[in-house]
């Protein structure tokens, strides 16, 4: 068996000798306030052994990451009716681009962007009676860690300044897209990117996508018809405009956040996450993505 | 062991029992003669074994399936250089569009839309001594077949009424993204498209790229590192704009081609190709791109 | 002389026996219970003398025609400083796309679209003590008529439903394009709308923009400089994406709105406004281009 | 009367002494070769008089000037059936850009771009027995001036290096927009825009449009409903994506070219031509823009 522990110490050596031209993103004020030195990966193999390097249990903002378990929470309430309402393509643009979701006519082209994202949360609304417990419910259940919460001072952050994501829900409002009041998903959305959770927790929690709908604790919460569709969308839809780039190189489902945070999976082997919260211009972590490439190049494990 | 022949069985009746509202591709005069009832489906597991139903062995024009082959060829002559000059990202638009190629300056987003293939054909005419001699025998070479060859009506055919890939041709080069001459890129380009191949010839070819880079006579054409990366490239880019929609209904990379054929392949397991002409509004064999699904969904065998 | 009465009457004829294929507009709840087979024409000399037929003195929603008032009013406090902001090339594009907006990185194309339009009531609120009473009393002044008013059901009912103007300013705000609150910027934008005037207290406040810059009372309001920019642009950004119709049609500056209401002007010669609530597919009122139409071409006037 | 030469004297003068940032064009490398020094301005009124400064009788390459010509040539041979094929809307992009075209289904935006004036060159030759020879006789007739001629060097040299005009040309024919074949429209296209003619003789030409149809020989070309219509065009669409800065700070219909000519004029009063090579970002010519916008403020002269 690999020494999964020395491949890790590799890496971390590796990153941290690297010279990191990425930048921390600012236009969140709180998360500016991050430590651009952060570092920490933290691998999950499916039989449960697991192997970290730096901070791995450090909590961090994980933004887009949680966008994931909003459109699990998704897709086991509405089902395939879900695609109605929202695409299954990659974007071929960037992460926070709007003109997409004008062209087909107010249906965004994944979940994975923010107006999918927004749709999501649109429809975890209105199937859920407390949408913010709940859903927070269903993290700490996947996690089997109750010790995660939102960030109120990230989630009121973005408030105030999340001015683009405003005007995407109001182009889905104008569209019909959105059910509920644009203020009401906006806050529910906000606190979902807010979730604050460390590398491991991580881990724990995506198991449920590599193991075909059970969580860490065997419980079953998702088909695997459902599994296997959510990490398609991750392949091809998860890492923005660098999605492609990212199955090349790595060739893992997997998602990104602006929090500097990166999870990753190959179905029936592992779940393995990457903190460092300075961006490329892609608005991926650099040493993350790098993180993420060793690993693959290092053991040989992809989907492909 | 899952009784092949029996699922492929199974499909084929569904299939032929199904109404198809696709259409036959006409705006290559010559394309428009094929039987729209025409219908095969070709399995070939890694052990060699293989499994038909259909015309298996009846050729047709391969199309953007041959912008795999063309792709391998110049992966494995100019190397990761290849990335100077076209993308890995998904493109978001249909297959001929054109708009998206001004956008990124010249540089196409991939090489299996038609500005990247056209690339692609431009490389491998500059790194080769007899274009278009030696990437047929570097075909029939793969399907370890001599009896392969070009269709001039159909190449021909497209030369007179290619206009949109004549437009992608001209901004290629005003960019000074083709190095050699318009027209010699296009002929071979023409050519390349209108090779003949069946299904069991497809699916004997690409088994090259779900053996690590051996063919099926056990000769290595290409390392696993740009095998890895070509699966990923048709999984992220092989549908135009339903790539997305294929990783999640099916899950495998893959490659369809206007003359109806379809093929696809999980890594160390297998390699299917399908064929029906009658097309979808994305340009994709309706019926080959339902055989997959169903037979992904009967195996339950994907990637995820 | 030209018997202006009777050009007016024939006009109102042909009108009255035609076809028309327009729709009243419906998204903002309000409009939509105007009465469609209303028409009213009315000229005004910059002699004084005046000629109508129809309605002339029944009020509408001025709607997008009030931008020309609040560009003028802009214009006049801000003076130059304003095209920092706001560009003036016509935009090739419906009048409630966004794209553009983006694509000049939060720089509208010009002050006569909706999100150039948010700019320059963003600007005005910089300027003005009490904006709404203020613009209030500009365009009172410049019609030289008091009983003029906001109508603010057309104002509320937009406000309810106006999601595309929500995103525009939502777009600005995060390019930093909009200084005051979005909130504030589209109140005061929809009362501006919503300012009800008829054909005649349109022609006479128009008079302004014929006159160099002085009212029907003699007042001079705006330099010869900034009323031949303001001219400027009418011509060229004056009807949506139906500009170039309008400059090749009539030769006129002019402007629209959704209220089915059309302001045109020669400048020293005269203005004309036509009312008509169908519209046509680009948004303006479908008699009333066909009444201008036959005006210039009855009559031979125009600027070219 | 106004002293015209003691005003040309001075826009000569402050221009002479500016800074000119503006780059000569090179992408066709026959005008690479102008002298970038070179200045001339002509007015010519209607009442015949005229006044130059610099060297207003050398000849420069016409090239997009040109356009105005084939489309007056154009509109009188196939008149109204022309606006099936091609638009008379403002583009909003750059006057190389394809998009557009593309959006409209192959229906260029106005026939001042180069796509539009494909078209229209392709209408010409459908119409004319000669087309080359009797489009030059043609222009000569107008400048009533046999001393006009084509640029064989020119034309040579841009069908070298003309890559996007044969991208836009086989787009046009892939959506069944151009009826000849693509080289013979090109080829007359590429001549079209070599004509060589001085600041004079471009003048004397343009007269036609400022006299309601009627050239400096009083011979009658076309209509008054035509004229009108043409000037409209240039009006709106005469410079590139700076059509409307033209019209907001010059306020005169006009065209210019990447020779660095521009052409303007105030129907009933004058025209005037400017001739300088270097060009701002958007292809027209930096002084000539700053002559005419000079000449206007001076004198007081425009449409609005």
């Amino acid at each position: 068996m690999r020494d999964y522990q020395n491949i890790l110490d590799e890496i971390y050596t590796t990153l941290k000798s690297s010279k990191n031209p990425g930048e921390v993103a600012t236009y969140i004020p709180e998360l500016a306030k991050m430590n651009r030195d952060s570092l920490a990966i933290h691998l999950r193999l499916s039989s449960g052994e697991s192997f970290s390097v730096g901070d791995a249990t450090e909590k961090f903002s994980t933004q887009s990451i949680s966008k994931v378990f909003s459109l699990a929470k998704a897709f086991q309430l509405a089902g395939n009716e879900l695609w109605q309402r929202v695409g299954v393509e990659p974007s071929g643009n960037p992460y926070n681009h709007l003109s997409l979701l004008e062209l087909d006519l107010g249906k965004p082209r994944n979940p994975l962007i923010n107006a999918g994202a927004l749709v999501i949360a649109d429809i975890l609304i209105s199937h859920l009676e407390n949408p913010k417990q709940e859903f927070l419910d269903f993290v700490r259940e996947l996690s089997h860690d109750s010790d995660i919460d939102y960030n109120k001072a990230v989630a009121e952050s973005e408030r105030q300044t999340g001015f683009n994501n405003y005007a995407a829900a109001y182009i889905l409002k104008s569209f019909g897209n959105l059910h509920n009041g644009v203020e009401e998903v906006l806050e529910f959305y906000f606190y979902q990117c807010s979730i604050m959770m460390s590398c491991k927790q991580l881990a724990n929690a995506f198991h449920v996508f590599s193991n075909g709908g059970r969580c860490i604790k065997n419980n079953k919460h998702l088909s695997t018809y459902k599994v296997k569709r959510i990490n398609a969308i991750m392949l091809t839809c998860g890492f923005y405009d660098e999605a492609g780039e990212f199955a090349f190189e790595v060739g893992l489902p997997g998602k990104s956040g602006v929090g500097g945070g990166i999870i990753a999976l190959l179905p029936h082997y592992f779940t393995i996450s990457a903190w460092s919260p300075p961006l490329n211009a892609n608005g991926n972590s650099y040493l993350g993505m790098k993180a993420l490439k060793l690993f693959t190049a290092k053991t040989d494990l992809s989907l492909f």
